[in-house]
């Protein structure tokens, strides 16, 4: 029942070696912990904010049958910021909730919350989630969402839950 | 003035007879009360969670120049959920503030809100807006909109009214 | 580093001369005293709730780079509002925590709100935001935003930032 997850760091400068991925290992470092759900990274990698290549990469993912796959980074207002599209255009349905639990319980930490743009969805039975580019951010942003994520996974993989019958 | 109402419950297991509608017949209990707003029950029917089903009911509604159309069942994360993507296939215009307002709420109650994929619009001048498929999950949802209804109302239908001039 | 601002106000009365466009007179008034954010007003227009005419506008204002462009009406429920839509088809990126901000802001101050139907986003290295129609409305929305705008503004034209390292 572990959650087989996938981590996606997107970043120009990571991916060219120019920057240290303290997100991505620190997300790492958080779901091997189990503190948050019983969880264990089969995928980590790092790709630069190309559209392409990030959707390229979580279909690929998802033919793997991960159950969760976090992004962090590429989802502000820089030019070059595109995670959120590519995973719009891959996704089949969206989950607006994560979404708004994450913008409305980082607005209480930081106005800046503002410039983040979220996107939360489902690709037959894997759950994406798009985090911030910082340590700080991401990691907030997977404990706001913590909660809902185990359940998702348990509904997606057809886990008999009494979930089902009581919220949805 | 009555807000004429359509109630489309979306569970495979009620249109099978395999299980009871108790949120379908929970909420016509309340509409038809009064209590929320003066409406009355035009349309009262459960289909499969079948996405063109759900789509040719909605439709077949709408001519019928319903005022306002709430599903319940088929927004959660299980596979065959596809109430929200039905629904978005054939809206003009999304409401989302009715459905922000439902996230926010319901995670006041549960954080398992955060599964929950609500999806408002509007089609010509039918309000459309989707429930949680539990009695109290959509009980709740209802309520917390509840406020809003009356007033979208009048305005798709294009009653004059304060509101649009102070509001919209 | 003056916000290069477009203000279109979206109103078939005000733009026949039948109504004062006040929502918009007093969005102009605000950026220009500075209190919100270094701005000022390149552009001011208004016209009917006609989705080609405001998307043409909203096109060529963003050829012109404009840092920002408001809208004010056509958010709402009536039959004639399309803002949302216009907006909706021409934007490269939506920003939904600007969305969001706006509308669980302005729930704390009417139900009402529940009616708003706002969207932001990105054309180029312009950001386009939503404002309803009235002059209580916009200037309230405008302020809910206000911090975030600075700073949105700073990472689209690629001004070095620190904002971008640690929320996006
Ligand atoms: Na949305």
């Amino acid at each position: 029942n572990m959650i087989q997850t996938g981590i996606l760091t997107v970043s120009d400068r990571c991916s060219k070696g120019e920057a240290i991925d303290e997100s991505g290992s620190n997300l790492k470092k958080i779901i091997v912990s189990g503190e948050l759900f019983q969880g264990e990274v089969i995928n980590y990698e790092c790709v630069p904010d190309d559209k392409e290549v990030i959707k390229e990469t979580l279909l690929d993912w998802c033919e793997k049958d991960l159950n969760l796959i976090i992004t962090t980074g590429g989802t502000g207002f820089a030019p070059r910021d595109v995670t959120p599209e590519a995973v719009r255009e891959i996704i089949e349905k969206e989950a607006p909730a994560l979404s708004v639990q994450m913008i409305t319980e980082s607005l209480k930490v930081t106005p800046l919350a503002m410039l983040s743009r979220p996107v939360c969805g489902i690709l037959v039975r894997t759950l994406i989630v798009t985090l911030p580019g910082s340590k700080k951010g991401s990691e907030e942003c997977l404990r706001f969402i913590a909660p809902g994520i185990r359940h998702a996974v348990d509904l997606l993989v057809g886990r008999v839950s009494q979930v089902q019958k009581t919220h949805a």
